[in-house]
């Protein structure tokens, strides 16, 4: 089996990819090659017998899509994206990657089915970024997209082009709408939800971190562990079951950020909250607000995906996998 | 005023012209131009004060949108579109003209707002081809989007881009979704909904007309006559109401096709419905079963649409304006 991991320079592309080496196969197949894409070149693991290409790209030249899927990979992960904030910021680059991008890469493998027989498995992750307040208290299985973010309006735009190139037979189509990651291991990013993972993640290990919002704020969190399983669950799964609805949101875990506060406190006592400074910005205050805060998720749940149940429960996952089991504070 | 209407050679075009012209105003301000494009060039109105451009382009075009907008139509009606059934069988044209086309407008009064202050209204007729299968009894204003049809796609897309550019601040758009204009005029287009019409326009004429599905299948309609009202409120309604949710489900009449039968009986009695010859079609079938049937639409109503409330309404509305008040059966 040919994987190709498109953004796997990222945080989940570089999980995902020691997730797969680790474990030889997917699905019960046997990987033999993994091409690894990103705008820089990702690391080529080692201590495998996989054959690996490294590539550095950028996918919003249209010709990239085609050079990426010329060996036919079987299953190809898209996980590349301008993340919210820097495509607020810069409209045409959010835009040209999250749209552009998604578009050429569908169209290559439209391009390559019309040439010989081709239908691989894509995974797409889009986001929870794809709804807009106002919400129910609980966001449905058909609630509507009506993101209040160009980054959000890039993955719902995604997520139809994906529905509609399995359903046309080009490509075989699973988008997951991933809850925000938490904890976000490393440094962070330009992502508008980074506090959530840096007001557990720095005090772990001593460091301060920066609250921008209020404690009653409430969201929708997955561990990275949790995430890389979602993936690969997506990448193997029976997909005849989907049906036109390709879009399936994620479980996870809904809890406030006074919650999230309490179980550090729980995991690493008094002196690790101490590290939490509060100094609002109206701009995240504002973008948070339009987020989603609460999901059924009763259909994933259905096809087998299960996320963390508390966040004594993910701040373990952290510290197992990204503290080698010990707290530094 | 300043009226720039794309797609005005096309149905709703025309007739929107016509409206306009006769009305001398719009949202209580004079029309002093209006430019007309199509691919086809549009006819120019004759008897009117107003100042009429008229041009045959390609919206797919890349530099066209911005050629359209140059002298800075204050109401802009985007109604051009390769139709359902086109669309799913040129995949490369309409995503050219329903995506592209769409997009490179948006863009264009983007450049040129970046230029100079500008921020025109958009009308974008979209389609209830955005929902698929399977439904609730009645579509809710916050039911999700999972289309069907490659159009469908195309339209969702185009709402997407639509409330991201309004909500950028660089249109002040509105999203419609039209049920099925019936009783449409004219000749048969290639829309796969274009039975609804023929069943019933054809028979008042003494023609006979073809019915590819079953008389018990339901669907959502709206007469032309109301469809343009429905565009000229949308030029000028208030949007600040709208916030970031910028596309509207229009009202309409939920019907069976049985039902139209029994409205043309009464209209023109058993030798018109004698015209109907049934042909079951295996593709339009399965389009149809495919598509929404009933909505709530209670947002848009809220906002002062309306719609017809039987279909002895809309076969009157169909003989006043296309009949000039006489069946011809």
């Amino acid at each position: 089996m040919n994987i190709l991991i498109i953004g796997a320079a990222g945080m989940l592309g570089r999980k995902l990819t020691h997730s797969l080496v680790a474990d030889g196969e997917l699905g019960g197949k046997a990987i033999s090659r993994m091409k690894l894409a990103d705008v820089v070149a990702p690391e080529k693991p080692g201590g495998s017998s996989i054959g690996f290409d490294i590539a550095a790209v950028d996918i919003s030249d249209p010709a990239v899509a085609a050079r990426l899927i010329a060996d036919r990979p079987d299953i190809i992960f898209h996980l590349a994206a301008i993340v919210s904030g820097e495509a607020e910021l810069d409209f045409d680059k959010g835009y040209a990657i999250n749209l552009d991008g998604t578009r050429y890469l569908l169209e290559a493998i439209r391009q390559a089915s019309a040439k010989e027989p081709y239908c691989p498995r894509l995974v797409f992750t889009s986001s929870i970024a794809v709804f807009g307040a106002p919400f129910p208290d609980k966001i449905s299985d058909e609630f509507f997209t009506t993101p209040r973010t160009s980054y959000g309006t890039q993955k719902a735009i995604g997520e139809l082009l994906l529905a509609d190139y399995s359903r046309r037979g080009f490509v075989d189509g699973v988008g997951i709408r991933m809850p925000t990651v938490c904890i976000r291991p490393g440094k962070p990013n330009k992502a508008a939800s980074g506090f959530f993972s840096s007001i557990l993640r720095e005090p772990l290990v001593g460091q301060e971190a920066v609250l921008p919002v209020d404690e009653n704020v409430r969201h929708w969190h997955v561990s990275p562990r949790s995430a890389v399983r979602f993936l690969k669950q997506a990448a193997a799964m029976d997909t005849a079951v989907l049906g036109s609805r390709r879009n399936l949101n994620m479980p996870g875990l809904s809890a406030t950020v006074g919650e999230q506060i309490e179980a550090l406190r729980r995991a690493a006592g008094e002196k690790a909250v101490k590290l939490i400074r509060r100094e609002p910005d109206p701009l995240i205050i504002e973008m948070v607000d339009g987020w989603a805060k609460d999901f059924d998720a009763s259909r994933a749940k259905t096809l087998g995906f299960a996320a963390e149940s508390s966040f004594d429960e993910i701040i373990r996952v952290h510290i197992e996998d990204e503290l080698s089991g010990r707290i530094g504070v």
